[in-house]
């Protein structure tokens, strides 16, 4: 069963619409054509608020524990996305955790190149330790340019002497904005929803002309010392995998506490795919686990 | 107290008269006194057997599940160690697994060169398929050379045609015979335990002239496809790290499912010091988890 689930699951992806290198305005209206397609499960709550200046949406699911929050940064290559079409994932993550997702809206390239994504991800860390959330009890998600967002803006953290959160989980984080990694070849025809060409696009947008090698912009390149505990998913059959396979050794390296968990033959933030999809139950539920194991009171 | 517990490690490793590097017979026996000076908890039974005409050491402790077995490799990069010796840690992972652990006996280098230890691993698995143990019941776990070996066995296991156990799980695995791994720079002043020309003098004993690249010497360098779900787990102050992260990469690469867990700051196969050192029974019981997770019926 899971063998049939991974091939229409790579089916679907390989006719779908959606170019994460196209045109900004035509891609961003198909990805959020995309998500809207999928309709949220009833009991899902998603209400509009900002953190420090920052747009989020804040997403609750019932039987929470108020006392805890999960700071989620969506992914789309730093111009596609939005915290609005990231609150199904979001919701299925805080469903599984039993916590508050709040997703950062924060602003895309190419209007806003580095580091605003970075800034505004500090910002609403920040005004969450003002309005009282100690940071142990904060846990960040993030998928894709979210991972790597969310790499990032622990490192900023660490610059700006806030505190880390409990932990943080990354789903295929794209954490190289070179896309140097020995995958962006190797995986190229198994990967049925990136190109190596696509995400040169869009890291051209974001960077605004900065070297891609910028820690801040690519953290396998930063230094990662003082981290909390990393988990990193990632499937084996994306472009991504050397990002995800170079951020934990990065992170090892460092003296983090870090888990990689390869699925096998499953693309980028397979996550996604829970409704049809056994291996994206058993991640999610793997992050969720991850995340309540390092809640510290 | 975690971080207490990790520099008392640290500093007992370093006071150690261990040095896998020596003079072979004057090591094993500090290897043996060492292991001999820790007691074994009352309730383990350990019984010499053979399996395949490979002396084994059967090892128990209460209430195991009878229809499964862990096939467990011992550490000593090929020259030391033995199965009487490996039982304390066996029997740890035995109990939290709830399994009987049989652990091989495997030839020893200098007097028994590759593919000796191989050969062995292979015929204890064979053996055991051949009493009517399906291999769906069977898990490995090994630590250190015998980390490496497992992933080795289970690479000759594919090319002679025999079916995969359930699982692996592999501590500190050494699998990079040419010790190239940039961790064996990296990390040399920070590991208590192992040096690259301690562990060079061994690959030399094991190699007996063959090149230390060879696959199922180093199965970094072998085509890993069709292996079971790998659980590797490593301390960041260990030269080996770097096995454990391109033993990894290379799984992730042939579409295996795999998982890393890089424990900072302990040493190698810290899981041995589970009565002074929480994150050694924390990870004994992750790998337990990881067994259990992937027996099927």
């Amino acid at each position: 069963m899971t063998q049939q689930q991974r091939q229409a699951l790579d089916e679907l992806l390989r006719h779908s619409p959606l170019d994460v290198g196209g045109d900004i305005a035509e891609q961003r209206a198909i990805f959020h054509e995309m998500i809207a397609s999928v309709p949220l499960p009833d009991d899902v709550s998603a209400k509009q608020d900002e953190l420090g200046g920052v747009p989020v949406v804040v997403v609750e699911t019932p039987n929470l524990d108020p006392s805890a929050v999960i700071l989620y940064l969506h992914g789309g290559a730093y111009a596609l996305g939005s915290a609005p079409d990231s609150v199904g994932l979001a919701a299925d993550v805080a469903r599984r955790v039993g916590a508050r997702a709040i997703s950062v809206n924060y602003r895309l390239a190419p209007e806003h190149p580095f580091p605003a994504a970075v800034d505004d991800a500090v910002a609403a860390y920040r005004a969450l330790l003002d309005h009282a959330v100690p940071a142990s009890r904060i846990a960040f998600v993030g998928e894709s340019a979210g991972g790597g967002l969310v790499a990032a803006t622990l490192v900023a953290l660490g610059q700006a002497g806030l505190p880390q959160p409990s932990s943080a989980a990354l789903f295929s984080p794209w954490a190289d904005l070179t896309v140097s990694g020995a995958s962006a070849v190797g995986k190229a025809t198994l990967d049925p929803a990136l190109t190596p060409e696509a995400l040169r696009t869009r890291a051209r947008d974001y960077l605004g002309g900065q070297d891609p090698a910028t820690p801040l912009a690519s953290p396998i390149f930063a230094d990662l010392t003082g981290l909390p505990p990393l988990l990193i998913q990632v499937g084996s059959h994306e472009i991504l995998l050397d990002d995800a396979i170079r951020l934990t050794a990065h992170a090892a390296e460092h003296d983090i506490a870090v888990e990689l968990q390869v699925w096998p033959q499953v693309p980028h933030v397979f996550q996604s795919f829970a409704a049809i999809l056994d291996d994206a139950d058993h991640a999610l539920n793997a992050a969720a686990t991850f995340i309540n194991r390092n809640w510290s009171n």
